[in-house]
């Protein structure tokens, strides 16, 4: 058996900087026809210059290969209209972060959501500049991401012409929240595909499967995958890959983040096969975030396989998620 | 300020065995009189002669200090009426637990309680031992506790003279679940007063706080408060004291369980002054227990004093609770 992927497209990446992005961006570039990138690096992306110098570096890697970094900017409530007229082009999407909730968020907004803030939302939303949320407030783990839907609500409703992009969603608040706002969209991982709290405290702890926003309840994972597995035309794949050296991972105090991205279409196509949905992954990894953010991708091809495929345990210092594990399918053809 | 606590008990702690003895008994035995010993070894306690042989190795290693090690029996299916009426003299409880629920429990008893279960249970009814039950299913991790609490009210119903304790417990259900059945017990740990999953998860990943069951929600944390503060008295405290190397803690699979024995009454007399409530932390650590099981510990004087004390940050290879914070209380004198 066999699927071929147009274009396939990873809403939601982390591909860090320096020596690291020697292994990141290969690792999506070889088989992603683009990607959303990120803008928390420290110190995040804030700035025309360091967008451009960023997407440049991306670009070195990724040289060989058919590859689009969409670009992102670090949401700031001193970014004025100029700066953002003048920046629109060189982006896809500002990413607004709440300060503290993930890796390198520390310069996000505080919660509730001010003034200032509103301000420059309501910039991006005459400018037509989508807004890519982390949404979560600071609340108890398990309740942060619901403790936002109601910011959620307000800004979809105070800025109906603006995009507003639910990143990584876990829960069934906001797959249920996705319905009732025509302005509201969302990504999903692969990972929230797939475990819950349970593959990270309910048997022995796995740092390997410690991500933020973290695995939630068997029921938020069906909630997910419902959407997913129908490739709902308001949500997009969004990996979220994130890799930590080993060592990081391993220690007092685990760093939060699950890499994949060289085998999130492998995992993909095993879980979409398993069920019965093969025939919506075009569309949960490609043509929904097309027409949602109106974006036309490089052409690229990538044809898999049903045949057994192992995930190394090892990539390049970082244990990817699932490592050692088979999968039923396999990359056959990339052109 | 200081305070004076009477024969301090620990009613529920792994003391390990072999090499750990080392470790485990002398930071109980120093500062506490007596300690309900978990049977759940490799293999584990199921007979007279395994049961009586550990006592001797615990022994050993508190020679110096005036210390009862109260022993248990892991609950087997197969026990009979004579087994349990020979063994009675030499243990305070039976210990069940449910198959694969925590460390060294794959010989537990299944769920639904099957009537072979039942029928061991009605024996140690008849014969005046009370059972201590590690209450959890094996659902999805936060339910786990919670599923299990129509177990719990169904034994205390179907033998009301048994004596049932549930252990180390961590959620609302279960703490107004006590107040329902007249031979309810509870044991409520050191750790569960403290922290909720936000000190598991809610940050980066600390497998130092990890522990089964898992802490739960501030709101559960707040109950369990509620009632060791209050030292209500059908509450004990029990540790759940259990050591592991560091580098099986920060590792790829790390084991749950969390050590702070040592520490124990330094840390307790912290939160209860802190709660204004320091007057109840005699009855919490000591007569709760006495009254609830019948026994009269050797005598053991100690008294702490509100003086700084700063915990190590390891202790024999184990990284304990809290490790280099300091505390308001020491401990300033035992006799």
């Amino acid at each position: 058996m066999e699927i071929k992927l147009n274009s396939p497209l990873d809403m939601h990446l982390h591909l860090r900087d320096g020596e690291m992005l020697g292994l990141t961006v290969p690792s999506s570039s070889k088989t992603f026809s683009g990607a959303l990138v990120m803008p928390n690096l420290t110190p995040p992306l804030t700035s025309a210059s360091s967008v451009l110098e960023y997407s440049g570096r991306i670009k070195e890697h990724s040289s060989g290969d058919v590859f689009t970094p969409y670009m992102t900017l670090f949401f700031k409530n001193s970014y004025t209209r100029e700066f953002l007229h003048d920046i629109k082009d060189k982006i896809l999407a500002v990413k607004l972060y709440t300060a503290g909730a993930t890796t390198n968020s520390e310069d996000g907004i505080s919660l509730p959501i001010g003034d200032d803030t509103l301000e420059v939302i309501g910039m991006l939303e005459e400018l037509g500049i989508p807004l890519s949320v982390h949404g979560e407030t600071t609340g108890f783990v398990l309740e942060r991401e619901t403790e936002f839907a109601a910011a959620y609500d307000e800004l979809a409703s105070s800025f109906p012409k603006l995009k507003i992009v639910m990143e990584h969603i876990t829960t069934t608040t906001l797959a249920e929240l996705l319905g009732r706002r025509e302005n509201l969209f969302a990504t999903i991982t692969l990972h929230h595909l797939l475990i819950t709290l349970d593959d990270v405290i309910g048997g022995a702890l796995s740092p390997h499967n410690f991500c933020k926003p973290v695995a939630k309840s068997p029921r938020d994972r069906e909630a997910l995958r419902h959407l997913a597995l129908s490739a709902h035309p308001k949500v997009m794949f969004g990996s979220d890959s994130a890799p930590h050296p080993r060592d990081k991972k391993e220690s007092c105090c685990g760093a939060a983040g699950i890499f994949h991205a060289p085998f999130a279409l492998q995992l993909l196509a095993t879980i979409f096969e398993g069920a019965g949905k093969l025939e919506n992954l075009q569309g949960f990894v490609s043509d929904n975030a097309r027409a949602i953010y109106d974006i036309d991708p490089p052409p690229k091809t990538v044809v898999l396989e049903k045949k057994p495929f192992t995930i190394p345990k090892t990539c390049g210092g970082v244990v990817p998620f699932l490592g050692g594990s088979t999968l039923e399918w396999s990359i056959k053809e990339v052109s």
